[in-house]
């Protein structure tokens, strides 16, 4: 029942989970423990996640996808008259399916920079609002979300995420940090933003699970609890509480025992870098670039058919050039091996 | 790591997974498969889901819990003008934290009788809404959600699906089945309603995986697959589409090979059975009485706090005479053993 | 155009509005006011209702309708994981269309003694959530709803609404009152609850308008500010900012000036007290009783068909023992002569 | 209690309403009709409205502004999985607070020409859509949002009022046109569209009232009455159910009594012309140009300030050059004197 025949770089979410996991629910498999996170493996892991973070005081919550995690964290934090400052291409403002305003709140997309927003556009955001005779006919800038690495593979350095953190609290709005990839930050060089600083500047993010070695799920972190009030009960009426919550706690257990989660990302690092370094040699245009595991390439319809018949990529967009941009993704799992074939095809 | 002092007996999900399913997920950890539930597994789960369902057209989709699951359906089955019949001890009336609401949509309670509701009242609420000059203020009963078994682990007979089936169709308004604990159902001598009975007589179903030996999911199963349009944009709109859909279908391909799901639920309504005499050997007061892996029990408060102190059950509520109702399940994973402990404490 | 064949009594709101409002707006409509209820006709009429009410630092909002008003209200006053207590026949549980369900809360319904519910059953209801271990799956009781006079007509006594009021802040929850009828309550006889008792007693209420003499309209008043802030802005967003704000304004002015509305219920009030007498002389059953505008008869149905034939009156329901109820309204329009016309009619 | 110390041009709904609404509600002011727009008055307005629409077969609902008919359209018109194409600049996609958001619906906002958008544009929208690969993760754009004339105070004309039609009916969805200044379009010598052209190419429109002469309320037609089932019903729900309904049907019943309503915009044309003229003379910067009853200012704040002393004016927004555009508005009620003293000001 294999689908491999070609080799495959669609996504980071293609494999099962690192072997540690699944090792880890096999050996606690027939053990009996409380329901709902209530359970000593998902406290277990609050603790080490609290301690990766530098936050004593967080609450950790653990839920089973991303869309899941930034409809319910982005519904705790607003408030009804409030919406969301995000990216033009975060992931909430066009590929969650109208999640955000399913939950009552408009996405207030800001032009974006591969995939960023600055300190600036959000400030210029929030004064533009202030200054509007009328605003109060009008959504309320109410938090920003940021993605980090971001849709397009870049990554905020600890100055820019510094800066929006501040505009963030001059402007007493909750700053909330989608972490999908996270793993794939922390393991690549450009990367200078620590989970503690994380801890410190943002007033709740997820560390994403799903696409970083775990079979799913995603470890929310509120580093100080009293932000956002009955988050049980909301996880629990967005059907998003897991009855079985120690699957994620046991996950997110293994994935911060011994910092796994800080080198989990590493093979997909170093497959990305080689291949980039590989399709830069062959002429590519890799636009936007990325340092993480998702690559992006520019080609003509020639091209595309001509790779694609080699290897699996994910259909990004359309280019107004006639072009279209397709995307290379490696993950935790991706070995040496894959990535030589990767580059011989080229 | 254990928390096992007492016995247990608060719940069906205290355990992880079959261990055929824990095996299947480890044989096939390292294959790289489509996302979103568009891989092989899924696909063969749902082959094989549709034949023992007899309902080879029918779409089945997975997805992660059972609140979930009612959330995305019941707003896929109603217009907005709509509100689902549901007995005042449903799941969605009573213990989602009002995810029903939250979707937008009244739950309209029926009295119950021990966790059912009658195709007579059914009708007799359909009728008084169509007799009602005000029915154009009001909201419009446009389905009907029952559980099976129920919350007090009773079994509708065929004979009463059927007329409520008949009810429904009549009226033009879809049946939906809340199957959480299907399995104690197609396990017990009592129950006479197959799945193929469900396949023709539902609109929509969900089969539960979570408290039936999944680690996690429930697989919603809808005959005449253009009653939901669009259910796949709908489930990623609430959070509940899974990037590595394969894991839930791995879960239930393995639950549909060689009848495992007929018969996973059978040691725990053998030790429900043992239990319910011994208990009612010592006189307990079993009520409301259930032939399924649930036993409710009548206590006063000495009764409940001496049993308590050597198993642990689960809260159900206060009753008007000072006494408690206190809960035991047995589980897919209970051995003889642990009913043979339980039944020396009474 | 005229209906007026039989003599009609089927609601407060069959006429226009009150001439001394036709005679304002009149006087004031070619001036050009500022919108969105900033103009001096709507501040005049805030100042008035704040020393009506003894409540100099309420907020005073006008909107259109009871079941808008209601609805802003409720999920204004509301966080997301929060229920509103009422009266299982109140206005919301039944007649509004779901429109609570469609701001995303859950009714919390109580039972009801002709319309009203007691303190006590208050308590017992935040006693039971609160007790209830897993009250964190269930949606909190979050505020109480009140109407007065009730849906049946009848009235809360001063102690009772004290009392009420006393357990909504022990428990630190709001409570909301429904006045879409308040000025028959105010002109009635055996009412002992005053403005400024609301002013006291209540975190929000609403004067009505529509029923009680205007043409459209609704007065909120929300004695301390800070108890719902941003309400401009949800109130555009619910769609339920006039843009002519002055529209309801005036029309208020002219209600609290020379405390019209304190008088303006007096007719009403007068000729169903005559017609109540009139029925009750005749034998009819008058169930459940009220001693302000609105009648309610249990009638048999030959009774209905021949007291239809005469005088229009509202379906209310059907009863288990095979007859009617029906209703009759007087409103602050109601001659005395009309009130003579049904009586000879019985 | 006058406000007018300085000319007032800030919007068209400061004043109150045409002489005749107020003179016919006077009239009809203590006949007793059916609530909820079941009178007479309604049932004429209806029956003028679809003959002045050419569309006999169409519903006609009344309702009580602009946001509230948007917002309630909206959610009639599309289904959970959809959002609603509109130009950036259109109303409900910035100042409706949220209203269509808090519905549910994504606002898919296209860029704009002058407040107008394109077949073209739209035709790009669906097609990029249907050609994404990832289109069943993305929001589907199930109707068109036009407004006629536009928030900038331009017109479409017929040609491309049919082109965006043709796109909609090629593609299956609905097509809204929201009228709130109708009659300053049906007045306009630019204007080529008429009321039937709407009833052809539109699947539902509203023709404004609060701007328009009324005291407040929007006429919602739709030709095809199939479009949209249980409207009456989501009214209700939504809180724009008007009580005392006939307060709306009779001020369109005078509205459409001898074509008034074609007739009512005039005069705000006219002083609009003279007043457009006498600034282009001046030199003034009109940017965007408008040839309806709104024109907009690009001033310098030394301009802004000095002209600003003499008129009241409406705020737009600030520009990058560092200038405010600010907004002339004339009305229904304007009168060639004031239009005088105005430019006498310039």
């Amino acid at each position: 029942m294999k689908e491999q025949k070609k080799l495959s770089f669609t996504s980071d979410y293609m494999e099962g989970a690192h072997p540690l996991i699944l090792r880890k629910l096999a050996e606690t498999n027939l053990e009996k423990t409380a329901g709902y996170g209530l359970d000593e493996y998902s406290e277990s892991a609050r603790k080490k996640i609290r301690a990766a973070c530098g936050t004593p005081e967080a609450d950790v919550f653990f839920l089973a996808g991303g869309t899941q995690t930034n409809a319910v964290m982005i519904s705790a934090l607003l408030r009804p008259w409030q919406g969301v400052i995000s990216a033009g291409s975060g992931h909430i403002s066009v590929h969650e399916a109208g999640a955000i305003e399913y939950g009552g709140h408009k996405v207030l997309a800001l032009p974006h920079h591969d995939g960023k927003i600055t300190a600036e556009a959000v400030r210029d955001c929030l004064e533009t609002y202030l200054q509007d005779a009328n605003r109060d006919h009008m959504v309320m800038p109410g938090m920003v979300y940021l993605s980090h690495p971001t849709e397009y593979g870049t990554l905020y350095s600890l100055a820019e995420l510094r800066a929006i953190s501040e505009v963030c609290r001059r402007y007493q709005i909750p700053l909330y940090l989608d972490g999908a990839r996270l793993a794939y930050a922390l393991a690549c060089p450009e990367n200078d933003i620590t989970l503690p600083d994380l801890g410190m500047l943002c007033d709740a993010f997820y560390i994403g699970g799903t696409k970083c070695g775990a079979l799913f799920g995603e470890a929310v972190v509120i580093p100080d609890r009293r932000a956002v009030p009955h988050l049980f009960t909301m996880i629990k009426q967005h059907g998003a509480l897991l009855a079985k919550g120690r699957i994620t706690g046991i996950q997110f257990d293994v994935l911060f025992t011994d910092s796994l989660y800080l080198q989990i990302g590493r093979p997909a690092i170093e497959a990305a870098a080689r291949i980039r370094e590989a399709l830069a040699a062959k002429g590519y245009d890799l636009t936007p670039p990325s340092p993480t595991n998702q690559l992006f390439l520019r080609l003509d319809k020639a091209q595309a058919a001509a790779l694609s018949e080699k290897v699996e990529m994910s259909f990004i967009e359309q280019t107004d050039d006639g072009r279209v941009i397709m995307r290379i993704v490696t993950s935790w799992a991706t070995t040496p091996e894959e990535a030589d074939c990767l580059i011989a095809c080229l």
